[in-house]
């Protein structure tokens, strides 16, 4: 077998061909591609869907279902918009916006200033400047005076467009659960400490969106909110930190891809008393960089205690041993389904110079295997009938409706069997079932294991169990 | 055991219950509660996520997972407003609208000529006038002129608030499936007849929305396209009537609460050629009436020939065998997922008059039973000790937290037995497993089952066993 080079090609490299598998193999494609696309919006297609179904299914997996102190919600996009009044999102969840005033380009205030020694290397041992002092970098036009934009979609509930019906979409999830806060807990009867999870589209009118699926304008969200008593709060804090990592780790994300940043007092959010980003090696962060994959915020009592001043509804909890009221604190996990998604696959990707089947037709080519973890791959396992011929694709395709029952399959009996292999290796299929001419004596099947290569002659009768132990 | 009655009170009163049950147990809130509530818009809550999650697993078990011919595919909302100037939406996605001069109340026209003999009861035996003969039913005002509003809501991508940034919030997710079909069709490698299925969110600024979360301006569709050759076209759709009708009556709904209702030729859809809804016995369509659940239409050629006119696009199939190039015509089954979940709850309401259970506690009052389809019930198993006895919370505990590595378990331990069979009953737990002191002696629990309210006497050890013979 060759030697397995992990990201064979350079870092960014690597994001390209992605781009490409993804599009190639209906993972991911761009959004309304007929039209020529629709800036920074992407769909899923029949490949994409059942990852990122997985992916959302494995986090509920750990934050709902095993948690017996974890309930789950699913709160409108629409919301009234006092929500974002109190929730400071109407006053703070802005970005600077400067325009040059010869090309007419649009940039983000603070960007050029982070940005500000590559943008001017001639400037590259200066300290970089206030955004007044700085020209256009595409064209060194004059740049407008920065102004504050309001990254939230608005748009108006019935026929008129005032002010009165004016409505948003949520850019982010946890406001759903703050307003819900009281609802859930004589609903459900949850004491503190507990957790209210929540998976759901977000938007933000995002001045630069970019690379691929890590910043667009609509997106996924999967965030919990920990409700707990303050002096606890640092405690939860550190525990949920560890716990989100090790759930990337659990899915196959080394330790090495991942790194922690800790946000500097000003550039906190304006709910946020710490937060520290989980981050991801992505490729287009550039060499040895970082970005973020999920934040772990302490947001205080800022979301509790403000929407029970503009609501005039009491949030509190009353502690059943002592008696006394407090309004808790709240721990916030918040991930982008998106991000865990490209995440994942950009770990997932390997490529086998000069192939790694012993065909020789496969060993003409370099091979892409896609090591995804089991519970995330798209297709569990892939029904390979050796040929067309009638007898074979009976048996094949009563295993196939068989299998199909419980787990997401795929039949595929088109070309030489190397090729067919090679196609689910590049989508990350575990289990390759092929069914050959032997079948028909042993009543058995060869099941192929994506990972070790390794090939085991399984019962028919047996191969539900045998996939159900691995599926586990 | 008292005699059970099928919704124990009138059919409009069953709707009171399910939604004073809904807010009560955490299957439903009003959205925004806290804000006096967003006109028409609904969060789920702990169990209502887990209902409706169960309802869309068990669309996408039998509409993807089971099909070899369909696929999946999550298409953003927003999308390139070129698509919905040739899917015909922003011509003819409207409602005619009048204001009443006085009152300044708006209406639906068409509803008015439709409500024509309720709301004039003096002119009960005469027939519907035009809307330019009416008058307001509410102050008997004038009425404007009739205009035509369009339900479509809009937004901007980017700062600037012109036509050129102008976007919409899909108003169905099926064209999310036609835009996508070539590049479905090229990565999936699909032949005809095939399918293309997809769950999301959709938004229509309905002008008249109501009865709870039956018409909501923000919803969720779960909608499969088949692309057939047109002359099979009606044999497909005979085929998706009964398939779909046969979804509903497997989890639990009958026959006698469904019915079709074809369209007639003057209230087809702008793409439709033929349109049956399949209706449910909604509560508030009156004594014996029915409303929409789930459409399906044959949409022949008008949205993939459009989206080919408008995007310069060719969106055409060819036909293997003899080498022709066709357009090919849809089979759409479209249904709401909030619908679908507000009918199974309705269908599943059931009130036991003096109780079921033999406490004497329990007799006095009546109980709910929520009869759910047992994959569709949010909580598959409760854990009940017995008492909160430390060597009894010890099992139970384990107990619960080996279950809830594949089950969706609750853990109950406040109040008598009685009440926390009750508590289970009316939210559709179908098992029970009382961990007594017994099960310290015999490593066994008593499971009972919601329905035939048998009791099974089950080792400790073979309880997951045991539970996945019941959900597998």
């Amino acid at each position: 077998m060759a030697k397995v080079k992990k990201s064979a090609t350079t870092r960014n490299g690597l994001m390209d061909k992605i781009v490409s598998l993804a599009k190639r193999r209906g993972f991911i494609f761009p959004s309304s591609e007929i039209y020529g696309g629709l800036n920074s919006c992407y769909d899923y297609g029949p490949l994409g869907v059942e990852l990122k179904n997985n992916v959302k299914k494995a986090w509920w997996k750990a934050m709902v279902q095993r948690q017996p102190d974890i309930v789950g919600l699913d709160a409108s996009i629409l919301m009234h918009p006092k929500v974002w009044e109190a929730s400071g999102h109407i006053q703070s969840f802005t970005d600077p916006l400067v325009d040059c005033k010869k090309c007419k380009k649009r940039f983000r205030a603070d960007h050029l200033l982070e940005d500000f020694r590559s943008l001017y290397p001639k400037w590259q041992h200066e300290p970089p400047r206030t955004v007044a002092e700085l020209h256009c970098p595409e064209c060194e036009g004059e740049l407008t005076a920065k102004r504050d934009f309001n990254l939230m979609f608005k748009t108006w509930l019935g026929p008129v467009q005032d002010e009165a019906a004016q409505v948003y979409l949520r850019p982010e999830t946890a406001q759903g659960i703050y307003v819900n806060y009281d609802l859930v807990v004589k609903s459900s009867r949850q004491k503190l400490p507990f957790g209210i999870a929540q998976i759901g589209k977000a938007f933000r009118n995002e001045i630069t969106p970019g690379n691929f699926t890590f910043r667009t304008r609509e997106f996924e969200q999967m965030e919990m909110q920990w409700f707990v008593a303050p002096t606890e709060a640092d405690k939860w804090f550190d525990d949920w930190l560890k716990r989100r990592q090790d759930w990337y780790q659990n899915y196959g994300i080394p330790k090495t891809s991942l790194n922690l940043r800790e946000h500097k007092p000003d550039e906190l959010a304006h709910y946020a008393k710490r937060a520290v980003d989980i981050e991801f090696k992505f490729p287009f962060a550039g060499l040895d960089g970082f970005k973020e994959l999920e934040g772990v915020h302490n947001r205080g009592d800022w979301d509790l205690s403000r929407h029970e001043k503009f609501s005039g509804q009491e949030l509190k909890y009353t502690d059943e041993a002592t008696g006394k009221k407090f309004t808790p604190w709240v721990i916030e996990t918040s991930g982008g389904v998106d991000r865990a998604v490209l995440a994942f696959l950009l770990n997932a990707y390997e490529v086998v110079a000069g192939g790694r089947t012993t065909t020789t037709e496969a060993n003409k080519e370099e091979e892409v295997v896609l090591k995804l973890h089991k519970d995330l791959a798209p297709i569990k396992a892939a029904i390979l009938p050796l040929s067309k011929k009638l007898e074979l694709t009976k048996v094949a395709l009563k295993i196939r409706n068989e299998l199909a029952e419980n787990l997401m399959v795929q039949y595929d009996a088109t070309g030489s069997i190397g090729r067919r292999y090679r196609r689910q290796d590049e989508i990350g299929t575990p289990y390759c079932i092929t069914v050959d001419f032997d079948t028909l004596n042993d009543n058995a099947v060869t099941v192929r294991d994506r990972d070790s290569m390794k090939q085991d002659r399984v019962g028919i009768s047996e191969l539900s169990d045998y996939l159900f132990e691995k599926y586990k």
